[in-house]
């Protein structure tokens, strides 16, 4: 089959791998019907973070269930599926708890499995989803008619950035009547406003430099987008609030600089949700946070929790999270796709296989 | 008047000073009944934060209005009042938002206020208190009738301990169903442990290793008494909760030892509230909030706003935080007060003038 695999710093090649198979009872196999390109698969594509060895690549999916494992019962062969970007064993503490994104068994695509054997990327045509039990999503519909009804792009930001956004967001404790700041119009960034105005923000305010993105942002419900940043950002936010802050932040960038904005934004008492991937970076301020009285919390999010709670919304067109996708791109086309999001020329990709 | 004058470390008197009087028409002055000496206090008693010049000190009151500014109508002479150990306008974004701690004119005892005008401590027989208006809280029993029910020590709580334990198990978002782990058995922890009760908390572990602020923790509802610190701590609290950690944990020290106790024996997805000052020590590891899914939140406790939760309960007699007391000494006697507090020979000192 064919498959994304990096090589190195600006190398991502569309190469032949082996089919995936089933490799214990807990396992299935899953068609890809659409992944995606990640902010995140930008580290290692920019040699921010290092490539030791040439691997597969893509951690958002959705697609078809091929075969099943003994054990597996959650989904059905032919069932139309979403998988979250991290996979879980739905029965661990945090799991229990709410949180199948730090679960005790967690594993991720691209990397190997907690048998020791290796997992496929999700930018590929098919893959092997260990923990299958717990991380098959099925939504209850037809390829078919998702096909139909245009909602693969939609069910596509419930695997990773629309549950992000909504992880941002609940991390920061949003709430009706609340005045929200958005630091990032990435695509989950853009998400984040979104998550916001689902969960009963009063004002969102996105900060965003870049037109097209910041018409996303008002798509999606932004009352304001201030452009400024650093030192700027704080006194552009009074001009807007009367001389206040914001209730809450969101940072969905993950740089110290973007950290600093956001605890910058909020007033006192306010809260932070940050999903941002920590770049390095000096640690948070605990004197700050104690001085101001902040509240920082965050994260990965649990995307297998949030796509339970955002499905009906996607299915009803309550909202729609695709529209963050400005490309579309065939697998055999990946170098493209990265280097797309690389200069900025797209916002997220759609790879098909 | 009689009040009480650090002058250096190990060096609290209590001396003659200038009877207090109104400077504007935002002041109230106000009689002391009880006052009491504050972990927080022992900073400078025992020269961790030195002492440049000698002022007065204590932050924490109930008493009696004597005289009221023009301006004051919140409060009548002869009520029996509490008074928050910050001062505040109750009219900023941040007393708006419930956060009078972080108010844009927040004032302190001890301290200058904003019209540069010095504020006596409360550790005497008589207080100035600027920003009246928002800061006086009136009980509504008379003095006698406050003594007559033995509420003194109660109500003293509210103006920082008390309040203070409540801030830590609301930043921690504890709620019912949670399982909570106390970091510091001092009168804050030990008032935290009340507050996870009073929120609903299903376990509370209190992390002591002293016998006699144990059994108060006991009295105040903690199911679990968990000696271990450092890195014993998880293993132990893993011990009791069938390999489990806490939901949340609150950090009543303010320590570098203690937060990363508190950010240990959390689970992922938990939280940290913490109350403790922070002295000095290394930065929140953002990378490790990240990883684990934590939120951490706290800093000082708006008193002015918990103490109107907390009034009914006291009233009512369903808690009784002022338990925490130990030994009562005379104003006279400040200098055994503290020393008391120093040597741990008490877990808190009230302070009659």
């Amino acid at each position: 089959m064919l498959a994304a695999v990096i090589h190195g710093a600006r190398d991502v090649r569309a190469q032949e791998r082996p089919d995936p198979r089933l490799l214990t009872p807990h396992d299935a196999v899953v068609r890809v019907v659409a992944a995606c390109v990640c902010g995140s698969d930008l580290w290692p594509y920019r040699g921010v973070t290092p490539t030791a060895a040439p691997h597969p690549i893509g951690h958002e999916l959705v697609g078809v269930v091929e075969e099943l494992g003994d054990q597996v019962t959650s989904a059905r062969v032919g069932d139309f599926v979403i998988v979250p970007f991290s996979l879980s064993c739905g029965r661990c503490q945090a799991c229990r708890a709410g949180f199948p994104a730090v679960c005790d068994l967690v594993t991720f695509f691209g990397s190997t499995d907690r048998d020791g054997h290796p997992v496929d990327g999700a930018q590929g045509e098919r893959v092997r989803i260990p923990l299958a039990q717990h991380s098959l999503f099925p939504v209850g519909l037809s390829e078919a008619e998702v096909e139909r009804r245009g909602l693969v792009p939609h069910l596509l930001t419930l695997a990773d950035v629309m549950s992000t956004g909504l992880h941002a967001a609940t991390a920061a404790q949003v709430g009706p009547g609340d005045v929200v700041a958005v630091v990032g119009d990435g695509a989950v960034g853009l998400c984040g406003v979104l998550a916001a105005k689902l969960l009963g923000a009063d004002r969102v305010i996105a900060m965003s430099r870049h037109a097209d993105r910041a018409a996303i942002a008002r798509r999606f419900g932004a009352d304001d987008v201030v452009p400024e940043r650093g030192d700027d950002a704080p006194a552009a936010i009074r001009a807007l609030l009367d001389g206040g802050l914001v209730d809450a932040a969101l940072e969905c960038v993950g740089t110290q600089q973007s950290m600093a904005q956001a605890l910058a934004v909020v007033r006192g008492g306010g809260r932070v949700g940050f999903v941002g991937v920590p770049n390095g970076g000096p640690e948070l301020p605990v004197r700050t946070l104690f001085s101001r009285n902040l509240t920082v919390g965050g994260g990965m999010a649990s995307a297998r929790r949030y796509m339970e709670d955002l499905l009906p919304d996607v299915l009803s067109g309550e909202i729609t999270p695709g529209d963050v996708f400005d490309l579309e791109a065939p697998l055999s086309d990946i170098a493209h796709a990265y280097a797309a999001m690389d200069a900025r020329e797209a916002t997220k990709v759609l790879v098909r296989p």
